[in-house]
C-alpha cells in the first residue's frame, strides 16, 4: 500500500473565505452509494446540491463490490419467494451479531425500513427478480435475488431468531450488481438536476461563528489544482468511504486489522471524509473493527471440513458466513489449516477464490498428520472426536449444523489458511464518525455538530462487528443512512 | 454508575477572552501520578507551572492503586537482587505482550529509562527494598519490592524473553504503596514552587490564532462556581485520566469492556481531559480496550485447578496474569468456572478478593461434571486429558507451566467465573489521546497540536492491551509519561 499523504484538515474560517466559488443548500462529498442516495433524497426535498468526487466518475466502492443489499422483515422479494420474515426477526439479528457495539436505534430504523428501502430502490429502476439462489456462496452469479449473506442458519444464531435470506442481489448475471446499482443510483442522481463536480478533492470543511457555535457551512475543495470554496446553505453530507487505503489510520486506530491482507476498496477510501470531521471534533467509534474474510466456499462442499489451529484444535462452526471465519482466524494460534476429504476438495481449483496453497495431503489421517507437523497426536485427537459426533449428526464442540456433519475420511488435503501464506484475506474498516440515526454528527460529547452530516463508510452504521458482518450489510447500510442524512441535511435550511 | 452530565468541550478562542486570571508557563490538567510527574520536570526545567484538581486533593486514580511500577532494563533493585534483566527482554516483553497496537518508541524509550526513572523516584525519596516477593501474588503485601506481575514466566511469553521480576513495589507494609507515592509526589511538587489549585475543574481549552494554527494557549477552570481564564505561556498538559467513569463513552467506544463488573479509578475518570483533547482535533486510539482482572489469586495454589468454558473447555494456561484471565474470559462461551481441588481451594475464603460463590462440589470428577450441567461428557473429556498430560508434567493444550501442573484430584470445588455472577471483575480503560513519546497530542492527520500534551491514562502509552496487561505498568507509565509532557511542555517556549 502506498503511504497516504499526510493531508491537513483544519477548518477553514469562513471569514477567511475572500470570495466563494459557488453555494448550494447541500454539499455532498463522495459519489459512491451513501453520496448518490444522499443526492437523490436531498433533491426530492427541495434542496439544490453539488456531489463531488475526487475520482473522474462515479462508483466508490459500492460500485466495485457484489452491490448486494442486506435487507429484511419482510421485503417483497421474501414474501414473493415465500420467507415470512420479520421485523423482529431482522432486528433480534442484527443487534446480537453486531453485538455489543451495536447501535439499537439505527439497527431498529434499518429493520424497520428495509423493506420500503428496497421499494425505493426499485422505483430508481433498480431490478430485483423474485427469486432466491438457494446455495451456500459467496455470491449468486446468476440473475437471482435472495441469498443467506450472513450466518443466520448457524450457530449461534439458529436458535434464537427465525432464519431468512436477506441478501438481495441484482438482477443481472455475474458479478456485475456494483456497477449497474451505481449506474442507476448516478442517473437518477443527474435526473435530478444534481450538479456532479468530479475530479475534485474535497480538503477541509468551512465553519463558521465563534465561541460556542462552529457550523460546517462549507467545504474546500481542489479542482485543477486550485482551491476552490464552496458554500453549503444548509448542510455538508459527508460520504467519502472508509480508510481501509490509509496505512497511518489503520497502523493507529485497526493494527490487528493488517493481520489480513488485502485492504479491499476504491483507492480514496482514506479515511478524508473521517479525518475532516475529526477535526472539527467529531467522535470517531468503532475504529479498531473492520470486515475480514476468508472466502472458502465456493465449493460449498468445503464446508463439511474442519479448521485447526496450530494446537490441532478446532475453534469455529465451519457452516458460518466467511467473514466470521476469517475475523476469528486473526486472533488463533497460527498455523490455521482446513482440512477436508478429496471428494470435498472436489472443484476447488477451478471455483474458489481463496487462493490457499495445499499444506499436506494423506492417504490415511496418521499421514495427513505427521505431515503438517502439529502437536504429536493433537490433530488425530481432534479428528476422531469429530467423526465419532458427526457420526451421529452432531457437534457439541464447536455446533456446526448437522446439515454440514458428516466424518472425514482419507484421502484427505489440508489447505494452508494463515494469513500471509497465499491465501486470500481482504479486509475494509467499520469505524468511522458517530452520528444519530438521521446522520448528524455528534462530537465527543454527543452533541451534533451544525450542519455536519455523515453516511457510508465514512459513519458508523449498523455493521460493526467483523465476526458477525453479513455481506450486504454496507451496501444496505450505505444506501439507506446515505438517505437519512440527505434526507437530515436538506431540512437543516427549513427549521433553523 | 451514574450517569456524566453532558459538557460542553468546544475550545474557547483567545479573544473572547476580555481578562486572564492567572498565567504560567505551564498548566498542567490532573494532579494524580501524571501530572505530579509533568509538574516537577516542568519546574525543573525552569518554568513556572500551576497543576489543577477538580478534587480537593492530590492523588487521582494513582493513589487509589498499589501503585507497583513496572520498570525494568536492570534497575537498581533488580541487580542488587541478583536479576541480569537486560533492555532487550523488557522491550520484547512489552511488545509482544502489547501487539499489535504497541507503540515501539514508547516502548523503547520506556525500556532504557526504566532504571533512571527508579532512581529518579528514589531521588524524590521514594523507597524501594532491595528484595522480592517470590510468591505468585497479586501485590507484595510486605514491604518487600520485586514481584513478578505479567505474565512473564508463563506461555506464549517464558520462550521467548528471559524473564524477570519487574513489578517495584514500594518499601511499606500492606496495601498502602499508592497513598505513599502521592504523598511523596505532592511533596516534591510544593517544594518547586508550583501552584495547587484544588477543588477546579478545567472545563475547555483556550486556543488562539486562526486558519491553520490553533496553539492551544489557556485552559477554562470553575472555581467556586465560576468560570477563570488561565493562561499558559508555553503548554497545556492533560493528566486527567481515562473514562471508566463515563458510561457514555464506555457504551460509544469499550462497550465490551462493560462485559467486566466494577470500573476501578477515581471518580473524576471521566473522560474529561481526552474530550478537551478531541474538541481541538486529538486523535484518539486504542480507546476499545481495557484492562479487566479476574483476581483469583491469591491463594496462589488455585492456579492448580482449570478453567473451563460453557462447552467445558480450557481455553487459557491458568499460570499466566490475572488480567490476562479476565480479559479472555469477556470472549468465551459463559458460564466460566474455576475447577479446583479442595485441597489447593485451601484457604479461598480468607484470602481471596475474588468473591467467586460455589457454583458445585463433587466427590468424584462425575458428580461435579453432573452438578455443573456442561454438555454431557464434556468435562470428563477434558479433565482426563488435562489429567493424563499433568500428569507427564506436560499440556500440550493449553502450555501451563509445569510448576503449576498436577492431575486433578477428587473431592473438586467449582468456582463461578462468569461475568455477573458474584466473581470480582474490576476494569478500567486504556484508550487515549494520541501522543508523541515527548507527550505532545498529535490530530487524526498526525500532527502535533501546538501548545497541548498528555500523559497517564488520558494518553495512550505504554499498556494497550487487557489480554497482555503487567500490573504496575499503569503507575510505571504514568509517572514515566509525565515527566516527558512536562519537560516538552516546559521547553516549547524556549525553542518557539
Amino acid at each position: 500500500m502506498q503511504p497516504v499523504p499526510c493531508m491537513d484538515f483544519k477548518p477553514l474560517q469562513a471569514d477567511q473565505v475572500s470570495a466563494w466559488d459557488r453555494a448550494a443548500d447541500v454539499l455532498i462529498v463522495g459519489f459512491g452509494g451513501a453520496g448518490a442516495c444522499a443526492a437523490i433524497e436531498a433533491a426530492d426535498s427541495g434542496a439544490s446540491v453539488i456531489i463531488f468526487d475526487a475520482a473522474s466518475g462515479a462508483g466508490g466502492s459500492t460500485a466495485l463490490s457484489s452491490a448486494e443489499l442486506y435487507l429484511g422483515g419482510g421485503t417483497s422479494v421474501q414474501q414473493a419467494v415465500g420467507y415470512d420474515d420479520t421485523i423482529e426477526a431482522t432486528y433480534g439479528y442484527l443487534m446480537a451479531s453486531n453485538a455489543p457495539q451495536a447501535d439499537p436505534e439505527k439497527v431498529r430504523a434499518y429493520a424497520e425500513g428495509g423493506a420500503d428501502h428496497l421499494e425505493w430502490l426499485k422505483s430508481l429502476g433498480v431490478p430485483f427478480k423474485h427469486s432466491e439462489y438457494p446455495h451456500r456462496a459467496m455470491m449468486a452469479l446468476t440473475d437471482d435475488c435472495l441469498l443467506y449473506t450472513g450466518s443466520e442458519k448457524a450457530w449461534p444464531y439458529r436458535d434464537q431468531f427465525e432464519a431468512a435470506p436477506r441478501g438481495h442481489n441484482l438482477e443481472v448475471e455475474g458479478d456485475n450488481g456494483g456497477p449497474l446499482l451505481m449506474q442507476l443510483l448516478e442517473a437518477a442522481v443527474r435526473e435530478r438536476g444534481v450538479a456532479v463536480v468530479l475530479e475534485s478533492r474535497a480538503l477541509r470543511l468551512i465553519v463558521e461563528g465563534r465561541d460556542d457555535a462552529l457550523p460546517v457551512c462549507g467545504v474546500v475543495v481542489r479542482q485543477d489544482g486550485e482551491e476552490r470554496y464552496y458554500r453549503a446553505e444548509r448542510g455538508v453530507v459527508l460520504c467519502a468511504g472508509g480508510f481501509v487505503m490509509n496505512s497511518d489510520m489503520l497502523n493507529k486506530h485497526a493494527p490487528k486489522l493488517q493481520r489480513a491482507t488485502i485492504p479491499i476498496g476504491n483507492p480514496n477510501d482514506t479515511g478524508a471524509g473521517i479525518q475532516m470531521a475529526a477535526a472539527v471534533g467529531a467522535r470517531l467509534i468503532n475504529m479498531d473493527e473492520g470486515f475480514v474474510s476468508l472466502p472458502f466456499y465456493p465449493p460449498a462442499s468445503l464446508t463439511f471440513g474442519i479448521l485447526v489451529d496450530g494446537n490441532g484444535q478446532r475453534f469455529i462452526n465451519e457452516d458460518v458466513y466467511h467473514g466470521r471465519v476469517g475475523t476469528l482466524i486473526l486472533d488463533q494460534t497460527w498455523p490455521v489449516y482446513l482440512v477436508v476429504s478429496v471428494d470435498d476438495y472436489a472443484d476447488y481449483e477451478t471455483v474458489s477464490y481463496l487462493g490457499a496453497p495445499i499444506a499436506a495431503t494423506g492417504e490415511t489421517i496418521e499421514e495427513l498428520c505427521v505431515e503438517l507437523g502439529l502437536p504429536e497426536g493433537a490433530l488425530e485427537t481432534t479428528i476422531e472426536t469429530f467423526n465419532t459426533s458427526a457420526a451421529q449428526g452432531e457437534d457439541p464442540q464447536c455446533h456446526k449444523h448437522s446439515d454440514w456433519l458428516k466424518p472425514l475420511t482419507a484421502p484427505l488435503v489440508a489447505l494452508d489458511c494463515t494469513p500471509g501464506r497465499g491465501a486470500f484475506f481482504p479486509y475494509f474498516t467499520l469505524g468511522g464518525v458517530d452520528t444519530t440515526v438521521n446522520g448528524a454528527v455528534l462530537n465527543e460529547a454527543g452533541e451534533p455538530i451544525p450542519g455536519l452530516y455523515a453516511a457510508g463508510r465514512t459513519a458508523c452504521g449498523v455493521p460493526r462487528r467483523g465476526d458477525g458482518y453479513a455481506s450486504g450489510s454496507s451496501v444496505g447500510d450505505a444506501t439507506f443512512s446515505g438517505r437519512q442524512a440527505g434526507r437530515a441535511a436538506a431540512q437543516t435550511g427549513d427549521t433553523a
